[in-house]
């Protein structure tokens, strides 16, 4: 992962804990040694780093393990549970908020009450209450992650438009949030926290050359070239929902037509299941809640329903198609709400691929469904955080709490 | 520009060196002490590395410079005409293979005759004979730079798909011209490769995050995202050619349908003015020829050729809004042949993209044609070598020379 720090010419102490913290939480347990032969440092810049990050209860001793030779030596670890993490998931109608620990285990889990446009002022209020209430509850928080739909302008702390919920735009997420708390905040959008989250957290996932795709309220995407988040100028790369696939296609609010968030989100899907009448009360329903009943219709072999997630996975396919030709990623994993639409969805995106992709590049590219337990950009939001930790581990320890800097 | 070597932990020497000659063919002149400053160096390591810089011919010195506080200091340069490269564009029917100084000065250039798929064995064949001419004639060159159309699979050594003439497939560059000069051999997709020769020759181009759109005999594209080329797993990303704009479109020969490569490359545009009649003897044109025709007539105001361009401008202008959506660079180069439909292309590239694409992110991209000459693409294929000798400058001065390594 790219280190989001300065870099060796400034604060080279903090450079260096910085590496070998990310060197542990990414490796498990090590020896002195091995950190030392892995980072090119010397066994004392080790042995300094490693006591003073002991000293702060960041990493913790572990009993001896194997060494190089078949010596025995004292392994040391990030101990994973000593401090966590508060991760907000902003999708439109639904807020979720958890407490996460370094590992990206959840501690605590809730949903705020659905989002409508006259209820986003009120959103942003409770959001702010339980971030206060659940520092005040755990003293081991040590910063905030935020999952924000995209295009996120990052410099500017908004997100440039939001389909199906435009009043989300008007919401500067580093007006409303930094510099309130006595942790720093930080914000990403939510398919690159999620790309995050898999980089971090999901063993299977473990490849430089990842990409999330997150199919819910939108369409979005984030990815992982050779470790390093695909950003843009602004942090508006990626926005594989506003990518046309029909240039003479549906319109979309980003002003352009045939957009893949006008055919597979979740908001697509519920406005097709209403108007077809698929689902009893649909209308009534949230967008999750309407696209589980149909996933659940189709399971059971309803032929209209079954028809309907073949589409979408068709078209969640030729997403997919867009993806590999645009950057050739060794695993697409598909997350979010449409991924609960299984096997049967899966298959028929797998289809397209087949038949469209490029054989040579296809045949390299793995595509399978996320099985992160929330969600992906929710545990993102954490992993955003997290990945802030490590890159400046002082903030674990208080030196570098509740500072003045931009969160960007 | 990222280094391609192999970074601090091995051959520190050589990777000092590195960075003293990257910084010194981006910034021109500098004095001693300000390289010590610009790469956090002790100024005795910089003086040892420019010592031998010196000797071996790489840098030279200049009269005195104004320093910090206004001392006068020697200043320093690379000279740029002391050592060459060939590169050797291949697009499909056209071969061009040029000689370049360090700075990216053409010094000889010629087109070999054009190919079709009988004649790629004699073609091969011939850029070798040239290449060993070359290097008798010129005992200053150091590399042999290619650029060839996407996408390219690096490690391969082969392109995947070349539509309209897949006789291309076939041939494996690394085998055909690797370890068969005294030179090492650098391969890269056409579009990095000319993004590569904006970032490095044009003074317009120094932007971090900058994307060439190459319109030749195929269509590609090269980014930089914060000075870092995106590459995707095999080599493969980028494939702006393969990425539909209408998955209900024109069928492609790999295997997607709607491929902007089908609507907007040269091939398209001849096919059509030969279907439509409208350049007599168009038949027996290059695709250059019948592209340079058309936008002839389009200037002189000829209304079916205007209407046409226009009509070109509009796909080109598809793929810039997937481009702003997908990588948010800060600026898109659009060049090679389409290229040539000027201000007319130009000006329908700028209505579907201030009508398609979203306006805070559109309002922070510029979109140019290329002014770089005879084209980026040849001059990127020198590029390609030329990045290659700053990452390692062993090979300027010989001990780099003729090794048995990888070429990728």
């Amino acid at each position: 992962m790219e280190s989001l720090s300065s870099g060796p010419s400034q604060e080279s102490s903090e450079y260096t804990r910085s590496r070998v913290v990310a060197l542990l939480h990414s490796h498990g347990v090590s020896s002195r040694a091995a950190i030392a032969r892995s980072l090119d440092l010397t066994p004392a810049a080790v042995t300094k780093v490693v006591s003073r990050l002991l000293n702060e209860g960041v990493v913790e001793e572990t009993g001896g393990i194997e060494g190089r030779g078949g010596r025995r030596s004292i392994g040391v670890r990030i101990d994973g549970t000593r401090f966590h993490v508060i991760g907000v998931k902003f999708a439109r109608s639904l807020v979720r908020i958890g407490v996460f620990d370094l590992d990206g285990r959840p501690l605590s889990m809730e949903d705020l009450p659905t989002v409508t446009e006259d209820t986003i002022a009120e959103t942003i209020s409770s959001i702010r209450r339980r971030i206060h209430a659940l520092l005040r509850a755990d003293d081991s928080i040590r910063a905030v992650g935020m999952a924000v739909p995209g295009p996120y302008l990052r410099e500017v702390g908004r997100t440039a438009v939001v389909s199906s919920m435009q009043g989300w735009r008007s919401v500067n997420f580093l007006h409303e949030f930094s510099g309130r708390f006595p942790v720093q905040v930080f914000v990403e959008q939510d398919a690159r926290a999620g790309v995050l989250a898999h980089h971090l957290f999901d063993p299977e996932s473990q490849t430089p050359d990842l990409a999330y795709y997150l199919l819910g309220e939108g369409v979005g995407l984030g990815v992982l070239d050779a470790d390093r988040l695909i950003n843009g100028q602004q942090g508006a790369a990626t926005e594989i929902g506003h990518v046309s696939v029909d240039v003479n296609g549906r319109p979309c609010e980003c002003g352009n037509v045939g957009c893949l968030e006008q055919y597979c989100s979740a908001v697509a899907i519920h406005r097709e299941v209403v108007e077809r009448g698929m689902v009893p009360g649909a209308r009534d329903m949230s967008h999750a809640q309407a696209c589980e009943a149909v996933f659940e219709s189709a399971r059971s072999g309803e032929a209209d329903a079954v028809e309907l997630v073949r589409r979408i996975g068709r078209y969640v396919g030729y997403g997919c198609v867009t993806i590999i030709n645009s950057y050739n990623p060794r695993r697409i994993v598909i997350g979010d709400i449409v991924a609960g639409g299984g096997e049967i969805l899966l298959d028929s995106v797998r289809d397209v691929v087949e038949s469209r992709a490029i054989p040579e590049v296809r045949d390299e590219t793995e595509i399978v469904l996320s099985t992160m337990s929330p969600d992906a950009a929710v545990t993102g939001a954490a992993a955003v955080a997290i990945q802030h930790l490590i890159d400046r581990p002082s903030l674990l320890v208080g030196s570098g709490k509740a500072t003045e800097h931009p969160v960007a």
